[in-house]
């Protein structure tokens, strides 16, 4: 298992610049006052392709060799992952392949198309997604590109990080939703090296525990299909993962349904931004441990804007 | 009538750095794409109280000699004019007061009393309406500010042209959207005297076009309570904002609701940001009027951001 290292993620920050944007840091008035925090929005809601998985699909797709590309990549996601690879294989000229399930939201599907992406479907099981994807793998020589269980990726992910740092200077903790682990490792991987104080926070939604329960026990806890509104935040912990978090995250913590859908319409409310649920759970998570972060910089990850707007989960 | 000018405009701007913000200036690939023009959105949607209408409304409050200004301000409006009064009040400490329909939504009154204002209700008729403002002037002495007639109004909200000159340079074209005329008034006033080339389009909704018509005309039509999902836009010109109109717009373009709408929620969609129908009217006629706008450089003001986040228009 290779380790990314800072150098990774400078290097990734060179070679992925023209292809996603510097996104600006916000402040709110509204949002120090009812926290007694210094809070810095990093607006990953307004990256290509609509989230900070840009990052690190450019990493991967650009870092390839001219031989392998050209037989293109491929993953397996639904989400934005999947949308944000096939974002940087577009703009590289090469074959995506995202193997989704039949029975996932059409707009996803379309989605990956606009982008130029090749939607091959599975049946809506593990089973049928492992086979189905091996197969394309086998067909066409994709690199598998993992939505966060991948160096390159994590490395990618990293720059996020380094470029708020860069903008705002010193902070006396970060925060950022936690999934499979793929912001918060690079976020350790970039803060362990730049700001080696600063505490790093992971946010997760009570209904999907399963990092939590795994920094407490001490190894990867993986659950079955756990059911939250932040459908981000869904996937188990991986070992490249794991290794940041047990590493170098200070506490998970954790906020019901109520509190992220609260903390997400407060974002829209007052902030006029459009986030995706799985962004508003660092800020849920503020606002109930108010005295861990009362009179300190704080910087939030915003990790995505990609949302049903027909759809909002407080109507 | 007073002509406010240029030296007005930079005076205004002085007075009022301390309480607005310097709103950002974005940019969009897929609108570019999608127009065939480079489009600049001045986004006071991210303005204090969340609409340009804090820039006017500060100038008119922080304008004011001491004995006069502890007498207070007041207005009636139940829109964002009555909002930022409130706020540019609350920021002076002085009174302000809003007469509102007994009828409006009680979150817009609840919105006034947040920012301290004081809330006196009339009936939902012009004569009501003025027969208690009438009434509360007279006993408080306090200052009339009027939402969009009123030299310090204009002038204030001239400022946001020029802040957007100064961060993005030349422009072909600059658009707004046309009730009272207050942001279109300003927007003149500044590109008249700072980029005297450069095109002034009025955008406004089919179901709301007196301004329209009023420029075909040549004289002030004022129509009696239209009816649009732009609820910025229903008041009509008044005969300082009529100077500017009938002097410097090159055209009024319409949209229709149906537009309107569309053009909102691909706003949403695409740029991750939170606007107010009204504001969504210059983007849909820009994208209905493709010739006028492609290969140019068009500074596009988004002009709020308050809406009822439970009850969206394409829901």
């Amino acid at each position: 298992m290779y380790i990314p290292t800072f150098d990774d993620v400078a290097q990734a920050h060179e070679r992925i610049k023209p292809y996603i944007h510097r996104t600006p840091v916000l402040t709110s008035r509204y949002f120090d006052d009812l926290t007694g925090a210094q809070l810095f929005f990093k607006c990953e809601n307004f990256q290509k392709a609509g989230a900070f998985k840009a990052r690190g699909a450019s990493n991967a797709v650009f870092g390839l060799a001219d031989a392998l590309a050209a037989k293109g990549v491929a993953t397996h996601s639904s989400g934005n992952h999947g949308l944000s690879l096939s974002y940087a294989g577009g703009r590289r000229g090469i074959p995506v392949t995202v193997v989704m399930p039949r029975t996932a939201p059409e707009a996803k599907k379309a989605a990956v198309r606009g982008y130029g992406g090749r939607v091959v479907e599975c049946e809506p099981s593990t089973t049928s997604r492992e086979a189905v994807f091996a197969e394309v793998v086998a067909e066409s020589g994709a690199d598998f590109v993992h939505p966060y269980n991948d160096a390159r990726v994590i490395a990618g992910q990293a720059t996020c990080s380094k470029e708020m740092v860069e903008d705002i200077g010193d902070l006396d903790a970060v925060i950022a939703p936690i999934g499979g682990g793929g912001m918060i490792s690079g976020s350790c991987l970039t803060l362990s090296e730049i700001l080696p104080k600063t505490k790093i926070y992971a946010a997760e939604p009570l209904n999907a525990d399963d990092a939590c329960r795994s920094f407490k026990a001490g190894h990867i806890i993986a659950d079955d299909a756990p059911e939250t509104v932040a459908d981000g935040l869904k996937v188990p912990l991986k070992e490249l993962t794991w290794h940041f978090v047990s590493n170098h995250v200070t506490d998970v913590l954790l906020a019901t349904e109520d509190e992220i859908i609260e903390a997400m319409y407060l974002t829209w409310q007052r902030m006029k931004i459009v986030i995706e649920p799985s962004s508003a759970v660092p800020l849920a998570t503020i606002l109930k441990n108010r005295k861990l972060f009362e009179g300190k910089r704080v910087g939030v990850i915003l990790t995505g804007g990609n949302v049903d707007l027909k759809k909002l989960p407080w109507m």
